[in-house]
């Protein structure tokens, strides 16, 4: 890596392309490149031998050697007085470091592969959250259904932790399609008979998660192979979606290691 | 209930009060009051018995006769223009009406109730979610110890969806304070040697759920009478905490149920 690029003034064009990338929940999709902020999912991307476009440093990261040594994983870097780069962060304390990355493009579904099937899931940390569990788990394969939140958002990427990286992630799947996974769909359902830690799970399967406050659309869960209910002694009217999740895949893995 | 109080200046004395509440995440303490925001919540708060100290309604939302009907369960109303409504306003999409109410003032921890306690627990999703896992899976009482996020902030309690008012929660407490509970303490701990779906769970008993980042500090967890790990046949790093909360409590509410 040469020197890197020293931008002062907001409206530098690299600048504004990179604030649009970093706020810009779904712009990834026509840049080709997703943001990854902090050291941390920095790291985590190289621990899988990945290789980042670009470095973007605050002034203050670049007077830390660790910052600047991680950052001389890219071909070029980006340095940006504290203040710029708090105008680009996704988070409310900014980090000093980011990478910026050309992410696999994937379109298709790996058939047989365990899964979890998103059905309009929509906050940020609930997806962040359900990607983590799925990559501990043991299911390599998220599918997103059209209707759901962006995957790569910068959000979803920060409060996925690296799982990302650890995934087979498809975007902007129409819900017949899913036959090419080639395995049973399960869901939750609270008019199920059976409770998920009795019911028989297959493996592998795939689970699908539906909306916050409208669950998994009617027609999927009817084409759902199983439905299974939570029990739930407390009597409350439902679990957060992302709590679900880490239940049920949870249930699954336990079959399976134990 | 009355006319409704009408304001139309964003410098008003009880909209200045109004506003604090719901934009500082601690001002409850010192106003002995929470805001509840969205028509859901208000109409969970009406099915425990519960009467609001106050209806705040926006314009729009007072055209709507439902609303009008649910403010009218608060022995005052506020209706206020929307785009102050919005500025009130904890959501990115502002709801149209809100409560304020006075919750149970707590300091004890009740004996031999089955408990969740947070060490340092910190972003308002993850506590809003821990809160409805609880309920939901039999343990009535979650003790936040100092450090961790406020609970009844107004971005918790929309993430807790009603909740909080099914709970005993119980804030500010010391880890030595937790003797009084008078139940076996167990963590999770990627050392530990048995799984959580193996180990027999005490109960009742609670479950200590730590940091984002750190975890459960050291201290504690040496107090704790059994620490189990949650099998990850992914080999990721680690779940989301609020993921591994529901999985740990599903595992002591399934030993219950089934």
């Amino acid at each position: 890596m040469g020197e890197p690029v020293r931008i002062t003034s907001r409206d530098n064009p690299l600048l504004v392309k990179l604030r649009k990338l970093t706020q810009d929940p779904s712009a990834y999709r026509k840049l080709g490149l997703v943001w990854l902020e902090g050291d941390h999912l920095c790291r985590a991307l190289l621990t899988r031998g990945q290789r980042p476009a670009q470095a973007v440093v605050s002034e203050s990261g670049w007077l830390q050697p660790a910052l600047r040594e991680l950052a001389a994983a890219a071909p070029k870097a980006m340095v940006l007085p504290d203040a710029l780069f708090a105008g680009i962060s996704a988070l409310e304390s900014p980090a000093r470091i980011g990478f910026t990355w050309v992410p696999p493009a994937l379109s298709d579904i790996a058939a047989g592969q365990a899964s979890v099937v998103l059905d309009r899931v929509q906050d940020a940390g609930n997806l962040g959250s359900i990607l983590r569990s799925a990559s501990a788990l043991g299911f390599g394969q998220v599918i997103a259904l059209k209707g759901s939140a962006a995957l790569w958002s910068p959000k979803v990427v920060r409060a996925g932790m690296g799982a990302h990286f650890n995934l087979r992630l498809v975007e902007g799947i129409e819900p017949e399609t899913l036959t090419a996974l080639q395995l049973p769909l399960v869901a939750t359902s609270s008019h199920a008979a059976q409770a998920v830690h009795e019911a028989p799970l297959p493996w592998p399967c795939a689970w699908v998660m539906g909306h916050e406050g409208q669950g998994v659309r009617e027609e999927l869960l009817q084409r759902c192979d199983l439905t299974v209910r939570i029990a739930q002694p407390g009597g409350e009217e439902s679990l957060n979606v992302a709590a679900a999740a880490a239940i049920c895949l949870h249930e699954s893995a336990r079959r399976r290691t134990g």
